[in-house]
Formats: C-alpha cells, sequence, structure tokens
C-alpha cells in the first residue's frame, strides 16, 4: 500500500481542458501542494490541463507508474482499470460515484471493478471517495480544490468513509496547529478498508496520532485485534448512530448500522478513545500528542478566577483530584510576588499578576514542588504587551513540559488572531475550551490506566462437552431446560429441576429436589411466562403441586402438544438478588457479554453493562461496578452482600461459552439468582443458528 | 441605573502618569472604543493620561458628573465614594478588588463602602469587577485593555460574575458575528446584583437576549419572576457546582453553591437555557436571535453525506423528525438537477451539486414545499470560486429566513478564513459545529413548547388549618404522626392509623382498623426504622400483635422514655406500587417538590424529579413522565396502572403544603404507596424551622 501514499508517479484519468472538469483539479492540487512526483493526465480529448499533457490513452502512459487516478463515469471505470492492469500499474484511487451507494446496477458495476482489481494483483482506493492527501509528500488526490494555506503537515493522520467529513478534519487539525499526515476518505470500501488503512497507518513513522471517521465497522474484532497491537493512540467518531442517519449514510457509503452500546464498549476495551463530533475528536487528539497523564492528580492555574471555577467544575466531572497546594509552594509564590494577594487554592488563580515572567516562575516552581499528574493551564490575556509576553510564555511552558515530561494543557482565551499567533511559539496544543483541555488529559489519563485486554479470539472452538455438542446441533430457540443444560455445561450453576409429563412424575421429582417448588410451563412459543400463565411458584406440598399442574398444562398454548406436555419442576431458592447475565455474537464485533439487573424496576431503567468476550475475572467485576445498581450487590439497607465471587464466575463462564459457542447468537439467564453464598440460574433463552459462524 | 451605561461623563479615579496603572488603561478603553461623553481623570498626582488632564481631587470636578469609576485600593475607597456622593455624582463602579472576596476586613470595608452610597443614595457596580461595556455608547470601563476590533456591536447583552468570563463572552459573541450590547462584570454584587442588572436589561432596547454567567443565585426565586415577566430569551451558564470549585469559587466573589438539580429545575421552569460552556452560551444566544422553532420537524440539506449523518444522530438525539421528502419536492430537484443522483431523503445530500445557485433554489423549494419546523443547513465548500457563490447563498438564504420567518440554522465548514468572510454577507449567525446547531435549534423549540409557569408565591402564607398552626409552632423534627398529620391536613390521603402506649390500647386500636396492620415504635432519634427493628409489618392478628409489640417497644433507643412509649398502629394496604414525594424549602428559590420512584432498587438509581412549587397538576404529570421508572406507573409485565390522577393530587397537594409553609423546610413522604385506585402515605418526616421563614 506504500505506493498508495509514496508513489513516484500518478497518472490522473478523466482530465479535460473544460473549466469545471474536476479531474483537472486533481492536477491543480497536486502542483499547488508541491507534490514532488511525475504527473500525468489521461482524458477522451488531447490538450493541456495545468501545464500538463493530456493524453487520450492509458496504453500512451510510460511503463512505471506507480498509482492511477480515476474519475470518471462509473460505467467507464472497469475497462479503464483494466487498461491500467495491463499497463503494469498496481495500484489506483477510484473517486468516481455510481457504485453501490447508487443503484443496484451500481452494485454490479463495483463487483466487475473489485474483479478486475483481483485479476490484476491491484489494491484500490474508493469508489466514491475524494481519496487520499499525505501531507509529507505534497500529494493531494481530492477532486475538491483545496487551498494549501489550510493545510499543516503534522503528526494525525485521518481515516473518514466521507470525503467531506475528510476535508473537514484536515482543515480542523490544521487550524488547530496540530496538522495532519496523512488524510483517506475511503468511500465504498470496495477493496481496501479501514483495516486495511489502519494497519498502514499503525506502521508509518510519519503518523503518531490516528483520528477514524466511521459510518459502519464491518470487521469490528480485527479493528480491536490491530489497535491493541500498537500503542498509537486511536480516536474514533463513529457516527450512524440512529435511526434516522442509517437511510443517509446507506445511501451515500453504503454502510449499515452497528449496535451503538458494543461499539461503546469495544472502543473502551480496546482503548481507543470515541469523539463526540469533529471538534472534539481535534481536542482529544491534542490532548493524545501530550506526555500521558497517569493519575488523578491536577493543578489547574488561571489567570481567571472564573475560568478557574468552571475548569474546577469540570476536573471533578471527569474524574480529577485537585491536590492541595503545599505551604511550601505558597511560601514560594508569596516570596516571588512579594504580596498576598493570591490564595493557596487549586485551582491557583494568578488574576492579579500582569507579569507573565513571574506568572512563567510560579508555573515552573508549581510543577516542582507539587509534581501533578497533569497540569490546565488557563491563560487569558488582552492584545498589545499582553499578547507578546504571552508568547514567550508560550515557549517557556513547551520547554517546560518537554524538560519535566508532563501534560501541560494549555487553554487560551484572548482574541482569535493573538491565539493564533501564539501557535507560532510553542509546540503545546492550544485549547481554546476549558472542558475540551480537561476532556482530553482524562481521555490520556484513561487510556494509560486501562487493564490489558486481549480480543483475539481461539481461531477455532475447541473443548465442547458431548452435552454442549448435541445441544448445539439444531438450530432453533432453545426451551428453558435445554439452555439451562447448556449454562450447566459451561459450569454455570442451575437450580435444580427435572422435566415431567404428568403429575405423578411431578410429585416424585419434587420430592427429590425438596420443597417448596416450582413448576413451569416449557415452550418455545412462549417467551413471557409469567404473563401467560405458564409459572406457578411457592408450591410448598404435594397437595398444592396436584392443584398447581392442571393450570400450569392448560396454559400451554395450543399449538403445543398438551398430551406430551413438557413440565419443568424446579427447587425454589430462598433470597437473593436478581441479576441478568447474557451475551449475543455481534456481527461486526464477535461476542459480547451482558450483564444487568433484574427486576421489572431495573428492566426500565436499562441499567446493563456490557463487555466484549473474552472476559477476565478483572473485567468481569469492571461490569459489576458499572452498574448504577452496584451498591444493591455490595448490600445496602442492612442487608448483606451477594456472593461476588460467583457471580464473576457465571460471568466468565457465559464469556467462555460465547466464545466456544458461535453459534449461540443470543442467550440470557434472566433471572440468575445470586444468593449470599452461591448463584443459580433460574430460567435461560438462547437461540442457535450454525449460519452464523 | 440608565445612568451607568449611558452616562454622560465619567471621571476615573486612580489615574496616574506610570506606564503600569490601570487605572489610566480605563482611559485608553474610553478613547479608543469611541467614548462620546466627557472623561475627567482623577489621580494623587496631577499630570497627563492619554491626553486627559489629572486633577488630584473628586472636589475639583464640575457639578454634573454622572458616574465615577473608581480603581484605588480597598482603604481608600469609602471616603473616595464619599467625596463622590458629596460632588452629586450618583452612580459608580468600584473596580478595586480587597473586599469580602479577600479577607475579613474587606467584608468589613465592603460594608462602610455600601453604608456611604446608602447615604447619598447611589448605586453601584462591584466591588472586585472589571466593570460594564455599552458598545452602543463606546462605554468601555474594564482596567484590563480591550481592542475595538475584538468587539463588535450587536443584540446579545452579557451579565457575569467574572471578569474574565465578561471579557471572554464578548471576544466569543463579537467573532461568531453576533456581537455584544452591554456586558457586565458583576463582582461582589454588594449594591447592584443579577436581579438589577437584568430587570435593567429586559427592559433596554438594545438587548434582544441576554447571557448570564453565575456562580452562586442568591435571590433565584426573583430572577425567575423577573425572566418569566419577559419574552426574552437568557441563557444562563451556573458555575460552581462542584465541591472543588466552590472554593476558589467563594475566593475569587464571594459566592455560595447552589444546589445544582434544584438550578436546573428552575431554570428549565422559568424558560431559561442552561449553558454548559461559554462555546455552548454563545451557540444557544445565536439560536435564540432565530425565528422560534415551533415544532419537531425538521429539514436537514447538506452538501456532505457525511455531515449528514452526524446531523441526522444529532437530530433523533435531540427530538427532531426528519419530516420525509414529498414526491413532489422530489420532482421538482429531479426537474432542476436535470439529473436522478440526488436521493429525495432528509437529510437532503446535494453533494452532486457544484452550482450553488441551484443548490439555493432547492432550498427555497423545499421550504416551501415542506414547510419544515426548522431547516438545518450544512454547507461544506472550498476556496476560490466556491467562496464567493457560498457568500452569494448566504445572502440568499438571510432573505429567505427573513421572508419566510424560518428559523434556519447555518452551519459552515470551511477554512476559517472563508467562514469569516461569510459574516459579512449574510444576518443568520454561523454555527461551526453541527451539535451546536441541533442543539440551538432544539433550546429554541423547547423554550417555545414548554407550559407557562408563574413563581409567583403569595406574599402571605395563608388558609393554615388549625391543625397544621399546631403542628407547626415548635421547631425541630417530626415524629412520624405528626408529619402524617400535616400531610393529612393538606388532603393528602395517609394509611389509617393510631398512636398508643400499651398493647391493650393496641388491640383495640387494631380491631378498629382492621387487620392487617402494621407496628411503628414513634422515635425521633431513629430515623430509618426498618434497621433498628423498631417496625412490625404483616400483622394478621390479635396473637400476633400480641407477639410483636413487646419487640418494638424494647427497640426503642434508650433516651426515649420507654414508660411512656408511642407505638403507631398502622392500617396496611395490599399492592401497590412505592413512591416517593417530598420537598424542601431551597434557600435560593423556595418552595422545592421532589417525586421518585420507591424502593431500594431505585433509591440507588437516584430515578427523581424536582419541580418549584407552585406545581400545576399539568407540571405533576410532567415530573411522572420525567422518571426512567415511569413505564412502572402506567404498569408493565401486565401489572395494572397506578391511580395516576391520585398521584397528581398528592404532588399538588404537597406543592401547596410547601407554599403554605414555609417553615417546612424539609419533608418526605417515604413510601407514598400508590394503588390501582387512590394513594397513601405510609411514613413521613419533616423538618420545622420558624427561623428560615
Amino acid at each position: 500500500m506504500h505506493k498508495i501514499f509514496y508513489p513516484n508517479s500518478v497518472a490522473v484519468i478523466g482530465v479535460s481542458e473544460q473549466p469545471d472538469n474536476l479531474a483537472a483539479s486533481i492536477v491543480r492540487n497536486l502542483l499547488d501542494f508541491g507534490y514532488k512526483g511525475t504527473i500525468y493526465a489521461i482524458g477522451l480529448q488531447d490538450g493541456i490541463s495545468h501545464g500538463i499533457p493530456i493524453l487520450t490513452s492509458v496504453g500512451a502512459l510510460p511503463d512505471d507508474v506507480d498509482l492511477a487516478v480515476i474519475l470518471t463515469p462509473a460505467a467507464t471505470v472497469p475497462e479503464l482499470l483494466d487498461a491500467c492492469g495491463r499497463k503494469g500499474i498496481r495500484h489506483a484511487v477510484i473517486e468516481s460515484g455510481g457504485f453501490t451507494e447508487y443503484s443496484e446496477g451500481g452494485r454490479l458495476l463495483e463487483e466487475r471493478v473489485t474483479a478486475v482489481a483481483r485479476r490484476w494483483g491491484m489494491r484500490f482506493v474508493g469508489p466514491n471517495c475524494i481519496s487520499v492527501i499525505n501531507m509529507e509528500q505534497g500529494l493531494c488526490l481530492p477532486f475538491a480544490r483545496l487551498d494549501p494555506e489550510a493545510a499543516k503537515l503534522g503528526p494525525v493522520s485521518v481515516l473518514a468513509q466521507s470525503g467531506g467529513v475528510s476535508i473537514t478534519y484536515l482543515i480542523l487539525l490544521s487550524e488547530t496547529g496540530l496538522g495532519a499526515n496523512k488524510v483517506v476518505s475511503m468511500g465504498n470500501k470496495a477493496d481496501l478498508d479501514e483495516v486495511d488503512y489502519l494497519a498502514y497507518l499503525l506502521d508509518d513513522p510519519g503518523t503518531e496520532v490516528i483520528c477514524l471517521y466511521l459510518e459502519s465497522i464491518e470487521q469490528g474484532r480485527r479493528l480491536l485485534e490491530l489497535a491493541s497491537s500498537s500503542t498509537k493512540p486511536i480516536v474514533v467518531q463513529k457516527a450512524n448512530t440512529g435511526r434516522a442517519s442509517a437511510q443517509i449514510a446507506f445511501s451515500h457509503t453504503a454502510a449499515l448500522a452497528n449496535d451503538d452500546a458494543v461499539v461503546d464498549a469495544a472502543l473502551q476495551q480496546a482503548g481507543m478513545a470515541r469523539a463526540a463530533s469533529f471538534g472534539d475528536a481535534v481536542a482529544l487528539a491534542q490532548g493524545l500528542t501530550l506526555p500521558p497523564v497517569v493519575g488523578d492528580d491536577l493543578l489547574i492555574i488561571s489567570r481567571s478566577g472564573g475560568h478557574a471555577v468552571v475548569a474546577a467544575d469540570k476536573a471533578e466531572a471527569y474524574g480529577f483530584r485537585l491536590m492541595p497546594i503545599t505551604e511550601g509552594l505558597a511560601a514560594q509564590v508569596r516570596r516571588l510576588f512579594r504580596a498576598d494577594v493570591i490564595a493557596p487554592t487549586n485551582p491557583l488563580d494568578l488574576g492579579a499578576i500582569f507579569d507573565f515572567e513571574l506568572y512563567g516562575q510560579i508555573v515552573e516552581r508549581s510543577l516542582h514542588a507539587l509534581d501533578p499528574d497533569a497540569l490546565l493551564l488557563i491563560h487569558t490575556y488582552s492584545s498589545g504587551p499582553e499578547a507578546s509576553m504571552s508568547q514567550r510564555l508560550a515557549r517557556r511552558l513547551s520547554e517546560l513540559s518537554r524538560e519535566l515530561e508532563k501534560p501541560l494543557a494549555f487553554c487560551a482565551f484572548a482574541q482569535r488572531h493573538e491565539v493564533e499567533a501564539l501557535k507560532g511559539h510553542t509546540d503545546l496544543p492550544i485549547f481554546t475550551e476549558i472542558e475540551a483541555a480537561v476532556r482530553a488529559l482524562a481521555i490520556s489519563r484513561d487510556r494509560h490506566a486501562r487493564s490489558d485486554w486481549s480480543p483475539a479470539l481461539p481461531s477455532m472452538p475447541a473443548n465442547r462437552s458431548n452435552k454442549a455438542e448435541a445441544l448445539l446441533a439444531h438450530d432453533g430457540i432453545l426451551t428453558t431446560d435445554a439452555a439451562l443444560d447448556l449454562c450447566a455445561s459451561f459450569d454455570i450453576p442451575v437450580a435444580e429441576w427435572a422435566v415431567v409429563r404428568d403429575v405423578e412424575s411431578a410429585l416424585l421429582a419434587a420430592d427429590s429436589i425438596g420443597y417448596p417448588v416450582a413448576l413451569k410451563g416449557l415452550s418455545t412459543e412462549a417467551p413471557h411466562k409469567s404473563e401467560a400463565g405458564l409459572i406457578a411458584l411457592d408450591i410448598a406440598n404435594t397437595e398444592q403441586l396436584r392443584g398447581a399442574f392442571g393450570g400450569v398444562v392448560s396454559a400451554l398454548p395450543e399449538y403445543d402438544d398438551r398430551e406430551s406436555a413438557s413440565i419443568m419442576v424446579q427447587r425454589m431458592l430462598p433470597g437473593g438478588r436478581e441479576v441478568i447475565i447474557g451475551g449475543k455474537q455481534d456481527p461486526s464485533f464477535g461476542p459480547v457479554v451482558l450483564f444487568g439487573m433484574g427486576g421489572i424496576y431495573v428492566e426500565t431503567m436499562k441499567d446493563i453493562a456490557l463487555r466484549l468476550a473474552p472476559l477476565s475475572r478483572h473485567g468481569a467485576r469492571q461490569m459489576m461496578d458499572e452498574l448504577q445498581g452496584s451498591p444493591l450487590l455490595h448490600g445496602v439497607g442492612g442487608e448483606p452482600p451477594v456472593d461476588l465471587e460467583a457471580l464473576v464466575d457465571v460471568l466468565v463462564s457465559m464469556s467462555r461459552l460465547l466464545v466456544t459457542c458461535p453459534e449461540v447468537v443470543e442467550i440470557d439467564i434472566n433471572p440468575l439468582l445470586v444468593l449470599e453464598s452461591g448463584a443459580a440460574a433460574l430460567d435461560a433463552r438462547a437461540i442457535v443458528s450454525s449460519q452464523r459462524t
């Protein structure tokens, strides 16, 4: 793929002398951005485009062209690509639209394009994209005219599913002062997709931070594996989260929607930061270029008391500790300032200081005296002398940050042109909103605090018991007994039960299990047992069992065969707390474990935690802590805590079940009863589909 | 107060020829901003400051000076203010620090300043502030040098508790293109406070939208009354929400923390928009200058498919409906474009259109054909010809918005200088983040959709029953029986009960009430009855009552007199749903009603709704709908709904109780049992303090 970003020569196909010709803009962009390689232009008619002669056939090219850039009507693309292949070109960028994103005919055309590329061993970007920019090389291939002044070379590379978004990122990264390295608009991803580009960028020396804008994630697990294989920070803006956006997303890049809660869990587990907007993504990238934040201790220094109050609010919201100012530092500040108007608080309000030299000294001494995990510096200043003093201060702060290897978030409030001017004097990122700065520090901290997690799954499912194999042999919804058997075969404790067909067998089973028992009519047609009268609880003795049995049988749906009705006799356990443990195979991210509090109150509240399998015991404990209702597990209102280790066991077993049985596409234990000692699954449901493996 | 904003002459006190003299910057700012009135300078030594002669005493001023601006050491302020009073000056701005925000001595000094002002009938701004700017008048009084280029005249006025923040607002409002009208940094608010300034600005013809930055709200109820008296939109950024920020907030402006959940509820009820940051406040102000959004139907038009996806996500998150494109409109677009590459979706993706004339036509026809409640237009463009076409488009769009009185949020993505240039060509606000634009439209919609609510409270509490008067006669914690009596006296239904002292009376009471009953030991010392064994439930008959009575008595704390133990015999009701209804007198906002789901699950979840009294039946229903757990009230899992009207009755009664009894500083009914028909308070607690009235 290297030749796509670093071609020695580029052939732009689709160029004409018409003033509104878009391919000619590609030639213009290459020239404007100072591309050093050779540029060829191909078009239907000969002529000159921006000084480059237009050749009228691909065959007229020399034999050593590295990259073809195609912007011609969709129908012409397969043939042109074939001609490129014949000419020995092995890399292409197809910018034309009119493929899968447009119509069924377009989809077929896209398949033809892919087939041609396969035949020649070509790799290509697109189609339906505005393509690739490599700022290191002056390679600027979008058909939209770009101003080289708007693009600054820097350490951040961008992969975007949308052309417009890739340009927005380029402009924002450049105007923020950070700068862009490589920018790719991926389009329909018929050949190369985010996984390919990401693999390249993770090895690319010029790329330090990667921003991904995605509307769909097809190979989620692979993406996580890649991200986990590198220490380069990755920021992800995942759009297309709602019903309304799905339609437009599909029509413009053929993207399908993901389960957004799974995306959230997956990105977090792999240590990728999720951005909420374009501006947020750029702010996070700024924060991730700083030295890592390795703890919660934050020092805030501000020239404005109001800004300091806002910063303290945000620091608290993002879980930072405002470390106390030591008496030693307070004494130093008093000595420096020869006065007592600075209160020894954190935030440290330096509003009374108009000498920025002194200000810089206080910052330096504070860093030495307190050794915070991060420093947030809020600098408000006016034009004139304060502006030039601020430039000196900014220089000094970048030296300090480098020297002490401390993350220093510099947040400037002044007229925009003054803030712009500041950027030339420091290599520190400059933030312009307090929350953005605090959030960027928090994201860096969270990234470095996260526990190692490997998204790798075994290539071959293994170690399945004969029991499990038998249960999974047929597709469909498992009845409660089968689902509980499946759970039990993965060491998940279940409440003792037996399945019977008549009342006499029920009585025998209940005697063996011990009263009280519950009766449950088994039917794959009636998932909500309690609503349908299929369940009878708290049966204390033989007499009650005789009384209840008939009712449960008659509640079975007509279409179940009542003569051979299956009734579960199940042991009832006293006390405990109901939870829900489940999981599914996400089409993109693979096995996911779900944990939530049970009971109708909590089902209404949607208090759940998600995590991708494989789940460690540590991960299982984190899931428990994430729930709002977690105090209930630890015991509230004088109640004893539940057996947390037993709960961890079940969560880890559920993870193992999902990893080992990819054909279990959905499973729920609802409820699992967690007791003071131990736990027991009372009811379960599972869907088996071997198609999905 | 008019003379503070529109003085014909200003005397700046504290001026010297020293280069670092701050008062001289005030003189400079007045000259730079083109103040048209007369400027006087007063200092210790005569001389010239920026061409203005420095007088050495206030006595040397002429007799008709409108406004004194004082920036001298705190200790000198009372005497100088007195001299101003003697000279007939009736308005002052005191910028000096060193008062209440600094020390106890400063607090006393501030009291002296206030006393002097009272004596002369003077009104003043500050102390400890950077004061007042009136862009209409070129009046620029901050001691920090400001660049007149950074300040644009516009329709938004700002009241800020912090000087630094007021300048940040001025710059952001100006750079956004909106512009500022009057800006006040209020400082310690020793005399004039936000209520005074707000009253002025609500009547000020130049002010269309008001932004408030507050770190404390002392007269919350009064603020709400003012806000409700006007149709001018008010945006509030309330900082100082956390524990950490309280300390710095206090030291810089002597601000105390408010209950943030009450602030949220109050602002929402009064139709004020709460901003999350400086940038958010300015974006909301932009949105509030548009014609009102009077419904949920949104049309999104975008030149970038990716931006459209992001916009659709946000639209959904903010509760907008993306109205379908009609076949008629689709046909018109096809005719205009003479092609079929535009899918008839909302968002409408016009990425394929490079002729902005056509683009403008499509916008116009869409507005006519669909008549949406709001239009979000996302305009991505490059430099060169697209930039000048964009300027023409922007002009056309402002005409369209005016003509059709439609809110049109224009969101531009281009190089910053191009977006800057655009601002000269349109009076539409220009947004630069999609979420900001959608949120601004949503805030406008919510403001216009809110139901009328009057924060007015009766000046004299009235209509209290003799029973209530007796219960409120003494301060302290009410026992359960007294608290239930208080509730009953406001028509809140309570479960039937009797208080007894011995088991024989208990048996008589239970016979009269009817079994099953509960026993509750009454003790003001033991608030958590169930934990202390003070409660016995489900007593089904005489025998059980005899058995339980002794246990409850012996569980009463040692320090309660067991010989005269008070035990409540209370009727037990079957079924129903437990909720919590309570309230308090907020020191700033007055009576507040609380509603939440009961039970330990929901107490852990903190699922509560707050609303200021007086509460209408409509408001009570809204509180119920706000809870995440509200489906439980409407019936889930086959359970019947509870008596919602009975619940509304209790909420409204609780509101009346709090309004009528300001000495009830806190009250909780926990639980209130809501039945299929009716409701009953089972337990209650109240704190009475006449000090608070």
